[in-house]
């Protein structure tokens, strides 16, 4: 399967109102497409990982307050403006319960639930629309910035290890840890990529691997144990990666085992980049302290991949699904901005004007 | 299935002379043995994993001189002592390129081929025989005192992580790096045990998660890059594993992750205990320099654990199968004659008397 077979990970489509998704769970063997329409089927493509990727996550879930509006009056055409605002309030709720550590999800729901205003339910649920299609666009432009802001931190040749998956697929175009590279190639680079397999759920082997192939990248997969000796040989220049809740001093919170690459390549001197864009950035939270982290069902790990049993029955697991990198760890945070260096609580409040 | 119905991981059985194994690979699922006489039989359980942990591929390839010799003989009753010992030799040389990272393999093989002397074959065999049970029970005593030195470095209530396994399945009882925990269980002590997964043929999950539930030990199944989360939550007091060879200044060669997990244990100030019998340690290594790192086959990676496929078609991996472990990283070396503290260089002779 080649990128250009790819749609867009996230789209709206009319006639009827829909969202169509690709379940990415089923990349990269087979590229099935998903429609959702109803609260429920929002809830469940987030909960279950068919879409993932915070800035996709926030896409989704922003046209899913859209379209659920819009399915809820179609279904009864009588429902009162009052009765259309309470269930997209209700909507609302319950899609950020979907998953509890992505910032990108709250603000995608609360930018198109704040257009749902006045008594004139076509108006509403038009200014809705637009609301959720700037959320989109402005996601579009943030990952062509963020991804020209990376690619000064690289140059020809250079090895970068990469972890979990924000490309494309996590966002709308580029991605944003892997735009510098898929970026780099376009231009005509030659960039070696060290891509973890990310367990339990494989994001990498799965969707980084497809996608920095399809970019034209020298891709070598490796087990997220393996990190430590693709470093220790001098292969990896830098490590970059995306992000799922930055606090304002910095610490990042990022699909389990970040921390452990920040670790490691700290000990191995190779800078940590953290890929952010703005709307990861959560001003409310002071510390990662304050990040709470989803714990998952431990079948992810026992089932290897929801298939074969391969622990003992019975056996307790731990299965976060992230983890907090203290901001000693991380070199810098590339934004649609700019590029954040350390004092992070100084530089981030600075390029935000907050 | 528990761990008293587990035979031994190897053993000699007679009537027709033989090697019965436990085939890992199978485990936790079901419980299938396998049995070997001629060389390629050896060298496939061997490579395959079938058998693995490198006392108990010392113990098989001991077995594995003997039997195969036994084999032949009675396959050409009127060989002669000359040839026989030529075929002894030439079975040698073939098993110990099976793996080429554990010095335990070449020390079984040497120990039994040693004893390959004189022009009377029914007692050459009896001489081969011997020297193989002789490696066999000192494996035991070994496994019994580096267990009681290790259970010096715990207390009741604590948290070891630990990776691959290093138990009574990759020697003859209790282990090395587990065996302190199946020990202290015995003795009532109360041990909380972080298991990683160990990709990729995830040793960890399969079996030291069956041992130590079966030791009555508190198991966390963990993936590999969930390590740095739990020792930043303070849960880690200690981190135990095998090695497959220890070099003279105390770098250690162990299952892939090792390194990393060596890194996180310094920068979250977790001691770092390295489980070594003394047939791990290599008098002829320098340096971990030294030490030939096993690359095995990529489908082990792309095809998570020989089935489906998980990863794009032809995308490259790396796939060592040990590491290096710096000995400015390891708290200290645990051999059967006592504990090995920094520096290494000077610890490792004097205890053993080079």
């Amino acid at each position: 399967m080649s990128k250009k077979n790819l749609p867009p990970s996230v789209r709206l489509l009319d006639d009827p109102v829909r969202v169509e998704i690709i379940d990415q769970r089923k990349l990269p063997r087979e590229l099935k497409l998903l429609t959702l329409t109803a609260p429920a089927d929002f809830y469940g493509a987030i909960y279950t990982l068919a879409v993932r990727g915070a800035p996709a996550i926030g896409i989704c879930a922003a046209y899913g307050m859209y379209v659920s509006a819009c399915d809820r009056y179609m279904e009864n055409p009588r429902i009162s403006a009052e009765e259309l605002k309470k269930f997209i309030k209700e909507t609302g709720e319950y899609l950020i319960s979907s998953r509890p550590t992505a910032v990108n999800l709250s603000k995608g729901v609360n930018a198109v639930k704040s257009a749902a205003f006045g008594e004139d339910i076509p108006a509403m649920l038009g200014n809705m629309r637009k609301a959720a299609e700037d959320f989109h666009k402005a996601d579009i432009a943030m990952c062509t910035a963020i991804s020209e802001y990376g690619l000064t931190l690289i140059k020809d040749g250079d090895g970068i290890l990469t972890h979990c998956n924000a490309g494309a697929l996590a966002t709308s175009v580029y991605g944003t840890g892997l735009g510098p590279i898929v970026m780099g190639c376009e231009r005509g680079m030659k960039l070696r990529a060290y891509v973890d397999e990310t367990r339990p759920l494989l994001q990498g082997a799965r969707l980084t691997a497809l996608e920095l192939m399809n970019a034209g990248a020298d891709v070598h997969l490796i087990c997220d144990n393996m990190a430590a000796y693709v470093m220790s040989r001098g292969l990896v220049n830098a490590v970059f990666t995306g992000c799922d809740r930055v606090a304002v001093n910095g610490d990042a919170a990022n699909k389990i085992g970040t921390l452990g690459a920040a670790v490691l390549a700290k000990h191995f001197g190779i800078p940590m980049y953290i890929f952010c864009p703005s709307s990861t950035i959560d001003f409310e939270c002071k510390s990662g302290r304050d990040i709470r982290i989803e714990e998952r069902p431990h079948s992810e790990i026992t089932g290897l991949y929801f298939k074969e049993q391969i622990a003992p029955e019975g056996v307790k697991c731990l299965n976060p699904a992230f983890d907090v990198t203290p901001n000693e760890l991380i070199t810098a945070i590339v934004t649609e901005n700019g590029i954040c260096r350390p004092p992070f609580s100084e530089s981030l409040y600075k390029l935000f004007g907050k």
